[in-house]
């Protein structure tokens, strides 16, 4: 078949609208059609060729939500007709990872994932002949795309597309760090760094579970009004108090330091203050934000001998299938506010301009509607 | 009173027997006959002048087991003739951190302790009408020494004093860290770094909850024997296979990464391999040894955000009143190994001898008896 896409052929050169091949699903595998998908940092960040695995030419995009419209031989757990989301990381239930129940990072196709590839090895795309590649096994800048099974999430048909596909990646990547990875308790005093999407989310689900404090850290006092409104209770102005004394404040202002903390900068430098904020005994530092290539984190051990936990969070540690129809429910009960993050709609043909607004940070989120 | 004590008068000097003064036991707190001692790097450490917060002149120990004598006004939970383990890391159960049921570092008398005082603010031992420093709140190299209530561990009447008085640090520090701080389960993974007398009780303490592998990492092969004895099922030598093939060893050897690794060596290059040893997704790394001043962990925090924990212990986790005396009932049932750890008995008049067979690497523990 043929469906409407955005091509990145090369890095560093704006994507290229065009009407591309699709090859149907293949056993195990489902079609889909896109209805909506955002526009995330992780794909700027392809695009502009900082990830040393990124591939090209590839349909990037891989926060979407949408309805499958046929399905390959052998699949049982969703029909045409299901409104689905589509996962970069699947769950399939039966592979050591997902047997282990202590982790949401199922392994089943890692591997032609990570080449761009689906399962059997090939693409389903093409242009003029040429292959293109998939990106994060979900491609959703493509009116249709192709998924396996294990990597849809089967979610209420009441959902509106336009906010629902956020759930496919930032969303979760934020709520379910508070949920899943932390686990964040009633009454917990809560630090996030960076108010971007991942850090107002972040800050929404500590509301929502009942955290007392919620301290927002950022350099821009911009970001204040709406991390207030998404529960945010103070603010430190990282900028006009100094990095060296970020850690000194936080741990006045939470009368001793946090009980959870998440970094949501990606800088190497925030997130040894995110763990050195938390509280002697206890204290749970996450780290969500992706760093540069080649940067490390540093500490003194003295700092995890005397209780502090450092972790990390992927896809908010939520497993797809199981926990994304969850964050769908809560955001139909109005328990999570995601209209106010979705700052641009446009149609796919603009959808370079989704860059640009990221790049000057004048969006939180930016949604193409198909 | 007087009391024979071995006072440490300055870094770098031996220590000196002598007949001490020592004032009795104020409301809260009591009088302590000390039974045994050990000696452990961390007297040697401050011996050494190497802890910048070591006082001097001092009675170092904190490694003891003796009896009640006298108690102060007001003491509730021991009486004379109890038989106790004294707490260089007391448990008050009413403080921020006893309350918060996830940590063991109470925080009661912190403030005094690390000043080598009592909780009034003064010590109890002189020389000749010079203050005699307490040290870690214990001073086990005293026959007898003073201890506030909160701080001594009631434990049977039946265990023997020189090798119940190792359960006062060493035992403690490595059997907990497997139990209370890590959390090990049946099956599970585990590898050790370091197979001092630390790392041996990390490993006989995974053997007793039911790990499946237990992989002991060190220099030196000479350690392989006894620790196969304490329930080690594979080895490696890390000089022989160079310091850059030790984590790819390790995950092949278990099949994908450590479920659970612990750092007793205090190498902060040995803490992050370490880490990076663990498996994705939910492998859990905890620092026991302690750092150099000013050395540094670093790893990429890639290795978080896929799923590997950080975290350290201090006394292995365990309350101090709560936890040791079921390491004693443990130690008497048989189910841990102490008798072999034991490398030498001596009294207090040859305590220098004992820091001379730690530094020659020819003792594993060294026990003074009164």
């Amino acid at each position: 078949m043929k469906t409407r896409a955005a091509i990145a052929f090369e890095p560093n050169k704006p994507l290229v609208i065009e009407e591309v091949d699709l090859e149907g699903p293949k056993a195990g595998e489902v079609l889909v059609e896109i209805m909506a998908t955002g526009i995330c940092h992780t794909d700027a960040y392809t695009l502009e060729g900082k990830d040393s695995e990124g591939i090209f030419p590839s349909i990037l995009g891989h926060e979407g939500a949408g309805v499958v419209r046929e399905v390959g031989a052998g699949v049982t757990s969703v029909e045409p007709g299901d409104h689905v989301i589509p996962l970069y990381t699947p769950e399939c239930r039966t592979c050591k990872t997902c047997l282990s129940q202590k982790s949401n990072l199922c392994t089943s196709i890692r591997a032609t994932q990570g080449k761009g590839l689906m399962p059997d090895g090939t693409s389903r795309f093409s242009f003029k002949g040429q292959t293109l590649h998939h990106y994060m096994g979900c491609s959703t800048f493509s009116n249709f795309t192709v998924m396996p099974e294990i990597a849809v999430a089967k979610i209420r048909k009441d959902a509106p597309f336009d906010k629902a596909c956020y759930i496919g990646c930032g969303v979760t990547t934020g709520v379910g760090a508070v949920i899943w990875t932390a686990g964040v308790e009633p009454g917990s005093n809560v630090v996030v760094f960076g108010l971007g999407g991942i850090g107002l989310n972040v800050i929404q689900a500590a509301a929502l579970v009942g955290a007392d404090k919620i301290v927002g850290v950022d350099i821009n006092p911009a970001k204040r009004e709406i991390a207030e409104k998404f529960g945010m209770t103070d603010f430190v102005n990282a900028a006009e108090i100094g990095a060296s004394n970020v850690v000194d404040k936080l741990v006045e202002l939470t009368g001793g330091g946090a009980d959870y903390s998440f970094d949501c900068t990606g800088n190497t430098d925030v997130m040894r203050q995110a763990l050195e904020c938390c509280h002697r005994g206890w204290g749970t530092s996450v780290v969500i934000g992706v760093a540069e290539a080649g940067k490390e984190i540093s500490t003194r051990p003295f700092q995890l001998v005397t209780g502090r936990v450092w972790k990390g969070s992927a896809f908010g540690g939520a497993r797809g299938r199981t926990d994304t129809p969850k964050i769908v429910d809560w955001y139909m009960d109005k328990k999570i506010n995601i209209d106010d993050l979705i700052t641009h709609t446009m149609p796919l043909e603009k959808i370079n301009d989704a860059f640009d607004l990221m790049h000057e940070g004048k969006s939180i989120r930016s949604v193409v509607v198909f």
